[in-house]
């Protein structure tokens, strides 16, 4: 009975993740999103979109790594990505946040829970390459519909967007494609500023 | 990729189910969740709980059972549990939604996805009961956070809870052990009203 109390508190504390605001607008509707409808959508692509990754990937396995992936927002917070200020320290910041959120589990799942982040971390795996896949598609899904009010906000330009998704290919080729499209089309309409000269 | 297109199409239009309010107040804050939200933090909690299921389940099944089992409110809307006259009509509206919303995917998902959901309503297999079960439960950590403010405004009663909730014994005996204790610390609280008599 102990063990179930500490999952509940585990999964009591996670709640905070919905209080977690992203820089990213919705695709339909008008307000920032949080972590964790992020998370929801994330998974949702996880399985409608498995069999466009590069490798065979486990698909319980990107599953939990896209629903705990940012889990340790909670505590450190949602850095923009395009923030070069903001991320020094980041992953210092994440790991104390990893360290306290997932022990608040039993030892086993605290262990399982905490090698998957790491996992996801590191893009090492062929899961972990497909999952950072979706997670740096998604928000051009959601600058792209919001016409680059996102990007535009922060004064993000196209070598940045191309900087950081480049390695969409590494997880899947077909969705890197379709990244690439969506980039150039943004640019086109104005919605993304191209890359100074 | 005309099926790479149809399943883009899927994954944007399920966006607005971030715009569908429940009834249930935040477990760690101030506002309604959504069903996105709702259906991350499901998926999080069979994640963590699944060794309290009553049968053997495959997890990957129940996640993404969980993931998709309110989609069908982008159409429908979220009707509240104990509205009687709400629900008149509620599975009808939601076989409708089901039929749009999951055709938007290549057919194989479809069906695959469409079956997923038919199965989470039936509840005749160990991964519809144990997922039930958690969709069941989670209201309840929900409304005891927020001293019974989801119940209040509704004038839920116990008698009401309890039988809404009592299937949760079907999924897992020991999450029916947890419900039954948060009703009972509930009405001893003030939260819930007792049954009328």
């Amino acid at each position: 009975m102990d063990r179930l109390k500490q999952q509940i508190g585990f999964i009591l504390e996670i709640d905070k993740l919905k209080g977690v605001q992203r820089r990213s607008y919705l695709i339909q509707g008008d307000r920032r999103e949080n972590s964790a409808e992020h998370s929801w959508h994330l998974a949702m692509m996880a399985a409608v979109l498995t069999e466009h990754a590069s490798a065979a990937v486990d698909v319980a396995k990107v599953l939990e790594m896209v629903l705990v992936h940012d889990v340790v927002e909670i505590d450190a917070g949602d850095v923009f990505c395009y923030d070069v200020a903001g991320n020094v320290g980041k992953l210092d910041r994440e790991k104390l946040a990893a360290e306290r959120i997932f022990n608040l589990l039993p030892p086993d799942q605290s262990a399982k829970f905490r090698a998957l982040w790491d996992e996801f971390e590191e893009r090492r795996t062929p899961e972990a390459r497909f999952a950072a896949a979706l997670d740096r598609l998604m928000p051009l899904f959601h600058n792209y519909h919001a016409k680059g009010r996102g990007w535009q906000e922060h004064g993000v330009t196209e070598d940045q967007v191309i900087a950081r998704c480049k390695i969409i290919a590494d997880g899947s080729p077909a969705l890197w494609e379709i990244a690439l499209g969506l980039i150039r089309e943004s640019v086109a309409k104005g919605y993304l500023a191209p890359a100074a000269r």
